[in-house]
């Protein structure tokens, strides 16, 4: 037995290790995951993960099979299913026909399947497409800010700069989009691509309507620039076709220049635990004569060979077999999740307005998405990680301070609340304990204005 | 409904894209790759396959099942279960307790568990590792050439130069060694880590003794660099204590300094379609006195949220459940597989000097691992795509050429034989097939050198 006690450290520098480590992105991931953690029994208005009130192992078995009897079928090999359920696999995946499908039954977008790469989680779909649009340190991403943490992080693990683009009421300002892309190129930037959420925005909320979405398109060929288009809340709004249907098509299918990049997730419509998403990209690649045209889902699949060679294809039967077992549907299949979604959204509103009437102090005011996992509201002080942190520990509530949407450190008066994994009991216990705050903060403004000589309080 | 038929394309150019695409690295591993679906019933000399004969995915649940049991016993919370299972979760994974006792078990490494982050598969361990050792372009990574085609490809995709270390008969040249590092020191680069398969290396079948490891322990801190242990092969040698017991305890068991990053695979000893590996990372990361203490695990873990979020749960269940049934020992899960891969490496030596006998031309020659994947062997005549394809088609036998593991386009006279997934008719018909391409070839060679006026054959 040899003995482990002389075991001596080696110590690295933070300061020599990749830039995206000591940035704020970096921060931002950390304080959001590990503040959870420290406060456990604090009602969460901050995690924006899917309701867990359905999670079943025994369906995951289930879906195992179903895909299982779904390759017996097709090839009745059964050494082959072993080999295709068990063994190293083909590099962009084995569900692209069941997700081409999908996507034509619940998004009306074709698809070849050839030009879907099947990816750990829609994140590393974000990456590979970040990564192969980045040649040298002039290529740079934009993104209608406030954004998902995970493309900063993205773009920063790609050493490409985010240049951020106004968002606006109907989702992003295509003025300041023309401004960023002009100002980009006159710096020797390349604009390479837009990162949007045209459903449900993460975390404004706003989703861009049809007209926007062509005029999206329209500019993104003018400034030749791809459309990043990621939708992971997208089947999360009122029932199509109702009176208060506002969905407008995806991006991808009002597409006809072939700008658009489709991110999937299967994170929210699946079951996260499987991190299955995916990639469309049907761009066509030049190689200068070498060889046969190529897409950019073939690079995609050699960065990912690179990267994590394939994604598990045990993950891919348990969203496989959901796909099947669906018709192919993942709105028919999450027609309980999204009633509750819309229930738990419409209950965050009221609770809103209950607590917070209209012309009367504390001054809040939020928006009113009509899907999708968050609201975004605008309280009269500053909310910072401190502020947050005074919340957990002293209210007992958590959300998250809109400032990490930014990937800077100016602090914001915004915060994200989300509601998609609560019961309408914890979302009234939630917002008993931020309005709590909120008055207390709101009382703490006002006699700071007080006891600062000259000033009156409003 | 929409008509799909307008769509248009948008063409990049490959030119514009990331650097590793245009790379040999990637056009080694997508032509390898390739050839082979090309040429399906080609008896494959080339792939490094785990075998398939045991391949069960009853166990698969069987695996999940107990993971889950596991959990219910450690918690008693279906819930926490549930959500531990199925839910996003921990960046460095959930089965890291397993993990470290599994080390303990069977490699005599003593691992904090805090310091284990689960990955997708052993390739994302290394890509997450090289991205955090790449400050900037001065950062390059070692690695002992020939050398596995991953190691290339995540460097490439890292943006790392890699800088080759001579291979020698006990597996590195260490004065090799200390020369790319002063010569690259020399060159304003910053060497940071050295890349190496200690234990029956890919593709040279070598390992190193227990005092090259010690040395290259010793130069390693002495150069200032970091030490990659790749060990997928390991567990594939002669059974321990027998008297052909050659095998030296890993490097990570043997540092006393703290500098070597493991990486771990559990594609050939638990099951390659699960996509798990992990990395373990101790040393401890100066963070300029801003905040605790970190290691390096801990930045691989915040890259990793970047990148993949997490490893799917569903996953390392499997993983976690093949640990638990197996007492933590993937030596004893392994005892059929470990048998049939020394049975089929002795049947390919033996082969191999019945085919090709000594002092007698066609003069080829082959090393003799004692365990592992891989036989590599010399033949008198260059070995290149060319011949390989021809291989393919007329003789219907795969192998690799080497140059693809010096990620080059310089062809070699070596190539690359495995095994692993064979059985023994096959690697009978396969030798017998590259015997006739050796003779083919040989003869050719030979007549070519008749036809050339002047030269006399040998």
């Amino acid at each position: 037995m040899r003995s482990h006690s002389a075991q001596a450290v080696t110590r690295l520098a933070l300061a020599g290790l990749h830039t995206s480590l000591d940035s704020p992105v970096s921060e931002s991931m950390n304080f959001l995951n590990e503040i959870a953690l420290r406060f456990p029994d604090a009602i969460s208005l901050a995690a924006g993960r899917p309701y867990e009130g359905f999670f079943d192992v025994d369906a995951v078995y289930r879906y195992v099979e179903t895909f299982r009897a779904h390759l017996m079928a097709d090839t009745g090999d059964e050494t082959l299913v072993n080999r295709t359920l068990l063994q190293y696999g083909r590099t962009k995946g084995i569900i692209h026909e069941l997700i081409a499908e999908h996507l034509r039954v619940d998004e009306d977008i074709t698809a070849d399947p050839e030009s879907i790469v099947v990816t750990v989680g829609c994140q590393e779909a974000l990456y590979l497409t970040l990564r192969a649009l980045r040649r040298d340190d002039r290529d740079a991403v934009l993104a209608v800010v406030p954004s998902y943490v995970g493309v900063h992080g993205a773009a920063q693990l790609a050493d490409m700069p985010l240049l951020p683009v106004k968002d606006a009421a109907e989702g992003i300002d295509l003025d300041d989009l023309a401004a960023v892309v002009r100002d980009a190129r006159a710096a020797g930037l390349r604009p390479r691509a837009l990162y949007v959420i045209p459903d449900f925005a993460n975390p404004s909320g706003t989703s861009l309507t049809e007209e926007t979405r062509r005029r999206l398109l329209d500019a993104a060929a003018d400034h030749a620039i791809l459309v990043l288009e990621d939708n992971p809340y997208g089947m999360f709004g009122p029932d199509p076709g109702t009176g208060e249907d506002t969905g407008a098509p995806t991006m991808k299918a009002l597409d006809r220049a072939g700008r658009v990049v489709y991110l999937g997730s299967f994170a929210k419509t699946g079951i996260p635990g499987a991190r299955v998403g995916y990639a469309v990209a049907e761009q066509l690649v030049d190689r200068g004569g070498d060889g046969p045209d190529e897409t950019l889902a073939d690079q995609l699949a050699k960065i990912k060979s690179m990267l994590t060679v394939n994604t598990s294809p045990i993950s891919q039967a348990v969203i496989g077999g959901k796909l099947l077992e669906n018709g192919y549907s993942l709105r028919s299949a999450n027609t309980r999740e999204r009633k509750i979604y819309q229930d738990n959204l419409a209950h965050v509103l009221d609770g809103l307005a209950a607590r917070f009437p209209a012309h009367r102090a504390p001054h809040v005011s939020w928006n009113a998405p009509a899907g999708g996992f968050f609201v975004l509201l605008t309280v009269p002080f500053t909310a910072d990680d401190e502020l947050l942190e005074h919340s957990a520990r002293e209210h007992r509530v958590l959300w998250t301070p809109v400032h990490h949407f930014y990937a800077d450190a100016r602090p914001r008066n915004q915060i994200r609340l989300s509601f998609s994994h609560l019961s309408l009991q914890e979302i009234d216990d939630g917002l008993d304990r931020l309005a709590d705050l909120v008055h207390e903060r709101t009382k703490k403004v006002t006699d700071d204005d007080q006891a600062r000589p000259g000033t009156t309080a409003q």
